[in-house]
């Protein structure tokens, strides 16, 4: 057996992964209509206020609010309807003492009026007149200045920055930028992470396999993972346990990609040419080998050429684990992402008691179901080799390390994934 | 002004328009590893047991169990080790009594034996001989029958369902076909959603706005969640309000797309032209114009030749609230999603005081911020106008239908998006 060298909790290894990455971020500049979930570059600032002109929030009159001063039901203040602003237009009209102008929510508001009266709160003087202006209105209510309008600047002042780099790009923020008119941005390439698959015993998907072979699963887990984590998976396939093969493979991986990962097979032996590759690819090669955690102790973490190494376990839960605790986080940080989607985690409360060892951290997974009182989380127990207990839940719920487990009802941490 | 005729609260209003979407669903055929983020059109069957052999889930010898028991540190039994099992292959090894072969994890278990010992709990019992077999082993710790192996079927039996039909496929999922030699799956279309804009005041993002013009930006903003709820959004620009217009491109949107979203600027006129639109679309036309909610409340609802039509009101708050509430789950819908993804909510407390009117549903956009007790939900406060409202909010916090507002330090649903 191979000595676990030098085993840490996943905090720690992160860290020190982190630590060894070294190499330029790399850009592109792209439309802002296709922006959505890249991560920028650089900040964004507002070239000019938005909005750029006062607009009104309400169909009603714009008008001077000193003229509204004291409307009530009983003594409505009565006012001049000068004209109608038209949409999208600078209207010319001059709103002097006592006048007033149509204006549509989102319209703009002209000269000097200061306010606008919702229609709700007027009356048209004469009903029977028609709407040719002038026409004269009563006045129900007394606006203050500024009611109803959206001064210029009030979403966002010239200037300022908008967004800061190392941020996911949602919906609403490709609106923001697009609202400013910037159609261009500049955001971190997404990582190329070349995965690789080894062990004697695996086979293409498509294949049938014979008794003592299984399928190749895990390069598609973790194509999943990378892909939801806005790296580009680059499959490598499966490579053959020889020395010389998988290093010549690694080697090519490593230079056209950003980040590589080994799927390492399940046997001792390839375990161990997956440690020998690694060491080999480069300084300072291989950081770590062996994780504090269940699944997936057998992890193994290295740099080369400042480029993340990731050696997975073959057993297919314990690579997804292993995935979203070291190849997730990666990926998020090659992209230089300033903190996590909050999208991947929900708090729940768990239906059984779990142990755990002292000096571990667990992950098991979860199915949850709603209830009164909130998510309930079911452990969803069964051998880590097991890949329907990962079909079969929702997500994976978290046994912090020295907790010494968890008592039924406590709440906990789940990640989806 | 028009008059509401019909608003409802937003699951009855939901109700109603599920209730009149009527049309074939339709499906493609793709390559597993291509249907990340996908719906399952039907339920996927176990074509054979998984594993298919039985498998060691340690490094170690595979034995009868028998022999091994009553072995201890003090009086070990004593195997013959004949062989190695290698790696994807079905061993011919004969394991009679107190005979044992070299297994790796994932390797097949040989004939007769029916467990297997962790090497850690066996020693070579002349270190000095070489390891040519057969050589003698002690072993200290007695295994029970099927000890550190993997049944047949014990991930899955041959023939029973492993996803329903109407499943979000995950990583895992697609690992779990595969591992089962199921490299095509037949999935619900990505539906797709006709965006339309209107409204005089609105232009591209491109262009310079003169004063009382503003930008679109529904268009991609609800271009964006449609992207993430599954739909592939199909951008007609912005139309001129002219009646005979806006309603050529409709019906052209309803032929070519399974639903359609007219944003539908912000003048009463063009909300009045949108209504009219929609009713000549086919039947039953408009179904509801006014949700009970804030912001969002002149929302449109319809349906035409059984597909869905959406009216959103034209200020980028109100628009993308109410896509939320309306488009995403119809997108949802419309691939027969069985139930939408856990990873949109997240419960937190709230800062601050919210107050609401009886009778609605509001949304009021927040900021999420870690603390020692949890998420903690910042309501961020501006008029509905505001783009950047959203851009600085994590997600949309729901003040509950006739709750009367909330308390600080409630705990809330937040809706991340």
């Amino acid at each position: 057996m191979p000595e676990f060298f030098n085993v840490l909790p996943p905090d720690e290894a992160r860290s020190l992964l982190f630590k060894h990455i070294d190499f330029p971020r790399r850009t592109e500049k792209l439309s802002t209509v296709d922006a959505l979930g890249r991560v920028t570059a650089e900040p964004a600032y507002s070239p000019h206020a938005l909005p750029s002109f006062r607009r009104s929030t309400m169909d009603g009159y714009a008008v001077r609010a000193a003229d509204t001063y004291g409307a009530s039901e009983t003594l409505p203040a009565i006012l001049s309807v000068i004209g109608e602003v038209e949409m999208g237009k600078a209207s010319q009209l001059a709103i002097s003492k006592y006048a007033a102008a149509v204006v549509h929510t989102g319209g703009m508001i002209p000269g000097i009026a200061d306010a606008v009266v919702q229609i709700e709160h007027t009356q048209q003087v004469d009903p029977a007149h028609s709407k040719a202006f002038p026409f004269e209105i009563e006045v129900y209510k007394a606006v203050a200045v500024g009611q109803n309008v959206l001064q210029v600047g009030e979403d966002v002042q010239q200037g300022v920055e908008i967004l800061p780099g190392g941020h996911h790009l949602r919906a609403q923020d490709l609106g923001g930028l697009l609202a400013l008119g910037i159609t261009e941005i500049t955001v971190a390439r997404r990582p190329r992470v070349a995965i690789i698959a080894t062990g004697d015993e695996v086979i293409e998907p498509g294949a049938n396999p014979m008794p003592g072979q299984i399928r190749d699963i895990n390069s598609y887990t973790v194509a999943g993972q990378t892909r939801n984590a806005g790296g580009i998976p680059v499959l490598f396939g499966i490579i053959p346990d020889d020395f010389a093969v998988l290093k010549a493979v690694a080697e090519t991986a490593i230079q056209e990609n950003e980040m590589v990962v080994m799927s390492a097979g399940s046997s001792v032996s390839v375990r161990d040419m997956t440690v020998r590759v690694m060491e080999q690819l480069g300084v300072p090669g291989v950081l770590l080998h062996g994780v504090a955690t269940r699944p997936g102790k057998p992890t193994i973490i290295g740099v080369a050429a400042g480029k993340p190494l990731i050696g997975l376990p073959g057993n297919p839960v314990s690579a997804m684990v292993q995935y979203a605790m070291f190849g997730t986080p990666t990926i998020y940080r090659l992209q230089g992402l300033l903190r996590p989607p909050r999208q991947g985690i929900v708090w729940a409360r768990i239906s059984a008691n779990i142990a755990s060892e002292s000096g571990r951290e667990d992950y098991v997974p979860a199915k949850l179901e709603d209830s009164e009182e909130g998510l309930i989380a079911k452990p969803v127990f069964g051998k880590s080799n097991l890949i329907y207990t990962l079909v079969n839940a929702d997500g994976l719920l978290k046994v912090p390390l020295n907790s010494g487990g968890l008592e039924a009802g406590d709440w906990v941490e789940v990640r989806l994934f």
